[in-house]
């Protein structure tokens, strides 16, 4: 077997030393531990990368790359080809920097910035389990495996994991600690000294130390991890760049620059007479071999799936395909015609939760991860949670520990079959920006649920209140933000989120109360989905003065319209509940609802800062800076976010005062 | 002393019945631990909240802000009046929802997002520390402790901290854990499993577990802290909402609201049959006697700092005003002059590394935290690392922990006296965005140094090429984002962020070569603190075209401009390091750097989104999505980010092609 464990370390150098920069340090020290785990104890069919019920594999470590481009080369899947592996990191090739989540080569999620990959894999054991426990094992029955670098677990994020994936117990979930002793400045003594195992144990963890270049003990220890109920880490001691006379177990081990000299010293010491990038046939053949080990199981899977009764069939494939269930639609519409019956105002984020209530009983793969405070927890009406003892729960008590939450919710995602939201307070989600971003890098359709929106939070006070946040996620590329303006528009951004499958959503609730604004919906007809529309027209002329607003803000906004139009200024109301919405219309929809040659006035309680491409070089009412503590009607009033602000700004641009 | 913590929780419970909301778990769970510090451990001068020797205290659980503000009237803070306590949670107060940083009022730090009080306390350690060993012991000797609940353990900042401290062995910090079993969401074990105090002392830390409403077992305990020389972690058991028979002990301990008749109720039971506000006489007055029993030791310390040379002196209050060293500016320009002689292209990143290097013979109160990558580290150039034995040094070696980082920044800052510099790739930005709101929200001098700017990262692909970054910074207020266009830049912005002392500054630095764009600087002059200056002004007739550029676009808007010039278009190229300045100046030097009647086009390797403030209609030649793996060459070809792209925008809205 070490002739198959030095194949990927060839392969890595060779690619590595042609690219002319790489990360060495993975592929060669953890060779022995992926050979042993992909050709004895990884679930998985390199013809079918998409087999729902595969082992996962995340790449923690993602800087290493190379580790898993060599293995899915050496396994067979298609997608990576040698030639692709001679293009390492050139634009355009399948072995980029770092892996990219893209599941028809192999590559579950995209992995880099450290921590995210193993808050992705405790997702993915999260999924497999509430999916086993719905679906049966017949089904769902596997397990996610991550290789983890000392920095995975320096990360806030990793010790996050840690005690989240310890809590729940989700035996399923084995990672291997690349512990090399070495990062990129030296010895990971300049900034580690703690028990790293015993702080695993101490969350409830099975752990085992073994030699990382050790192929039986290897084995041993996942066999070990395997029948132990609790997560599993096994701490792998291994040196850094192993092979290469020069920088093995130093810091150049990390990625110093090899070069043809190196490579031909490593074949010396490895015993490795082959030519660059070529595997000899009968060790290609074992791997090779191994890709397709579990064929039989794989009919057999297939074979159970087409047994099954044709409804059973159907509801496992649309939920892998993420469909939504066909109702969904119609007990949206049921929902808001009976908020409009009612007519009453509501806080924005119970609208969320009264909404998630109702579709409760039809919506089954949905899994709500969230934070441990009492607007975001009203979505659990309903729920049981999803604990080590339960596993048909639906509901997941993440505590204060926001980042990795957000990446737990893209390892759902990646996995398949379920659809994760994630809840908490908006001015929180810069805890967990850094999966947002991965969410919005990888097309995950992660819905992202917020309260306490703005200075509407009240006497909380600034840290408390979001001024540059919708901003800040409106900046992020695929990123789709919604900004409902009450119960009604918070049932459309919902729809318009859940349709949105190929990235992830932000939804913004209010915490205060929002009086209904949109008193009238036709059945099927979503007007958010648009991202803008006009909710008011001009209806005493032709309109002279548009106000573009968001959320909470949309009522003040239509109140400055009666204001000016008593007054005999034509004006109409916009509700932009989603801009990047809006920027998929037609340019003769936009310009229908921007409208042309008026004073355009935004309003919303945030910062100017993306507004200025609607205004025209109009006005804006909102906010300049931080907030402040006290109630939500001082804080209002005191930074001059009012219908009679509108109606100055509006009435100074036309120049009439 | 029992009656002495009583009278925190009755000004605590009157306040929050007042308010109508607060949450009270905090203040009533820890009152007794509280008095026991501030009447018999903590060094404080109630009449001189900003002496600089005294021991920090921050309320890391900052929702329990009733403690703190109890604490600062009971003790005789002239700033926390009554009267202030009385209007807690109104606009206006003192006593905001959460503490906000104001040291005149005794209020060390910001706290409220969980976690950031516990690294902010790190920080204060850390200076602490680093003071003491330069300074002496006779100005510097004090303790930081830190009221510390279960979410900011369970946030991956807490844990990172946790980690850091027992790597650093800051022995002078003292948490006190408020370990009462309840969270906003009900029982811990919703959500946590793990043995925290165990998960402590795998970090080397000293922990002692008691009783924490036994005041001898309190103060027993601060004793042993204050000897160990690990960091300590007292773990006190308490019932949360102690004292109002229907909340404590219980989930509605925490915030649920507090009624008159709760008030009356705990009267009852704790004995207390004082009317609303009122703290008797003689309680009062031992309060007041625990906040003037450090008087003398207060005058000697002043004494000691008077009988110092006039330099020593100076060189102190200097450093505490957070003045910069005389000779900066004059040493700044010397390496411009030097860079602009020699002409020559450097990496942005190592621009900075190099003006660090030179600065450190005149700057001993820097402190360098950086995380663990190989350009940011640079920046350690001729320094000695700041570790568990050597504390002189003023390099910290942080591993791969940006959220603690920068909120152990923030602590430096706050704790005055060091300027504190964060360093890491901009990408990984969004890992510290938390603690960079609370800098910007505090109004903290921290210095975000980034590495890795753009697309010109190259190979290691999208996961760590920011294009949404630079506008997510600027959106925040109060942080001034630089991005310097090349080394001469570099300085000025290095000034220009410098003398910045009323906010956080970001600096961003490219990885790749910056050709020298600015061939020419007056001594004395600083260009880029306007924030936008015109570069390159049209030289072949009235400027037609203005081209505006940051950073490493800048010299692909000059190659611009000579193409467009040698065509005969007039074409000015205005460089931008730092809009949030350009703000600042003056109506008619921005029209004269940003000119009217002419095409305006912006470049940047980074999205629009925030741009079009700058447009007026114009267009923008740059990102629209993320990056990709390839080399920084190929990708700016790729993305269109070129020259000739910038001429063709140009050329298409002067309707010349």
């Amino acid at each position: 077997m070490q002739p198959l464990a030095h194949a990927i370390r060839f392969l890595s150098i060779d690619a590595i030393v042609k690219a002319q920069e790489g990360h060495q340090g993975v592929p060669l020290g953890m060779a022995e531990i992926a050979t042993v785990l992909f050709t004895q104890h990884l679930k998985f069919h390199a013809a079918d990368p998409e087999w729902p019920d595969r082992d996962r594999v995340v790449l923690s470590n993602g800087h290493g790359s190379m580790l898993l481009y060599s293995l899915l080369y050496l396994t067979g899947y298609e997608a990576i080809s040698l030639a692709q592996i001679k293009t390492f990191r050139e634009l355009g090739s399948r072995c980029a920097g770092h892996p990219e989540r893209s599941v028809d080569a192999g590559i579950e999620v995209t992995t880099g910035p450290l921590g995210q990959g193993i808050g992705n894999a405790l997702g993915m054991a999260v999924a497999e389990a509430s999916l086993r426990a719905q679906l049966g094992e017949h089904l769902v029955n596997h397990h996610t495996y991550a290789f983890v670098g000392d920095g995975c677990l320096q990360e806030g994020m990793g010790q996050e994991m840690i005690s989240l994936a310890g809590h729940l117990q989700l035996g399923r979930l084995i990672l291997f600690w690349d512990d090399n002793h070495m990062t990129d400045d030296g010895d990971t003594h300049l900034a580690v000294s703690e028990d790293v195992c015993g702080r695993f144990r101490m969350a409830d963890w099975h752990v085992v130390e073994i030699d990382g270049h050790d192929l039986e003990a290897i084995s041993t220890a996942i066999l070990e991890a395997k029948q132990d109920p609790r997560p599993s880490m096994i701490a792998c001691r291994t040196v850094i760049g192993y092979g290469v006379p020069r920088v093995q177990g130093t810091r150049g081990g990390h990625s110093a620059r090899l070069t043809p000299e190196d490579a031909a010293a490593a074949r010396q010491q490895l015993g490795w007479p082959y030519p660059a990038f070529e595997t000899p046939e009968p060790i290609l053949n074992q791997w090779r071999a191994a890709g397709r080990r579990h064929e039989s199981f794989y009919h057999d899977w297939h074979q159970q799936l087409a047994a099954l009764p044709r409804q059973e069939q159907d509801e496992f494939q649309r939920r892998i395909s993420g469909a939504l269930p066909p109702e969904l639609g119609q007990w949206l519409d049921e929902y808001k015609q009976q908020v409009i019956e009612k007519g009453d105002a509501c806080p924005g984020i119970m609208a969320s939760s009264e909404i998630h209530a109702r579709l409760t009983p039809i919506w089954h793969e949905r899994l709500i991860a969230c934070a441990d405070l009492e607007a975001p927890t009203a979505h659990k009406r309903l729920l049981q949670a999803f604990t080590a003892e339960q596993r048909t729960g639906t509901y997941i008590h993440c505590g204060i520990r926001e980042h990795v939450m957000g990446a737990m919710a893209n390892g759902i995602a990646a996995h398949g079959g379920a659809m994760p939201l994630s809840v908490t307070y908006l001015a929180f989600s810069d805890y967990q920006r850094g999966a947002m971003r991965m969410s919005a890098l990888m097309k995950l359709p992660v819905k992202y649920v917020f309260s306490h929106d703005s200075i509407g939070v009240g006497s909380n006070g600034p840290t408390h209140q979001p001024v540059e946040i919708l901003a800040s996620l409106r900046a992020m590329p695929n990123m789709y933000v919604f900004r409902p303006a009450d119960a009604v528009e918070a049932a459309e951004c919902w729809q318009a989120a859940l349709e949105y499958i190929t990235g992830p959503s932000t939804l913004a609730f209010a915490k205060q109360s929002l009086p209904l604004v949109r008193t009238q919906a036709q059945p099927g007809e979503n007007c958010s989905k648009r991202g803008a529309y006009i909710l008011a027209e001009a209806s005493v002329g032709t309109r002279a003065v548009t106000l573009l607003a968001t959320g909470s803000e949309v009522s003040i906004a239509l109140e400055a319209r009666e204001q000016l139009q008593s007054q005999g200024i034509p004006t109409a109301v916009i509700s932009m509940p989603c801009w990047e919405l809006f920027e998929c219309q037609t340019d003769a929809y936009k310009r229908e609802v921007l409208g042309s040659n008026t004073v355009r006035i935004g309003v919303e309680a945030a910062l100017r800062f993306g507004w200025d491409r609607y205004l025209e070089g109009g006005d804006f009412v909102g906010m300049t800076g931080f907030g402040d503590s006290g109630s939500a009607e001082a804080l209002y009033q005191h930074f001059n976010i009012t219908p009679e602000a509108v109606v100055a700004a509006a009435k100074r641009r036309l120049s009439l005062v």
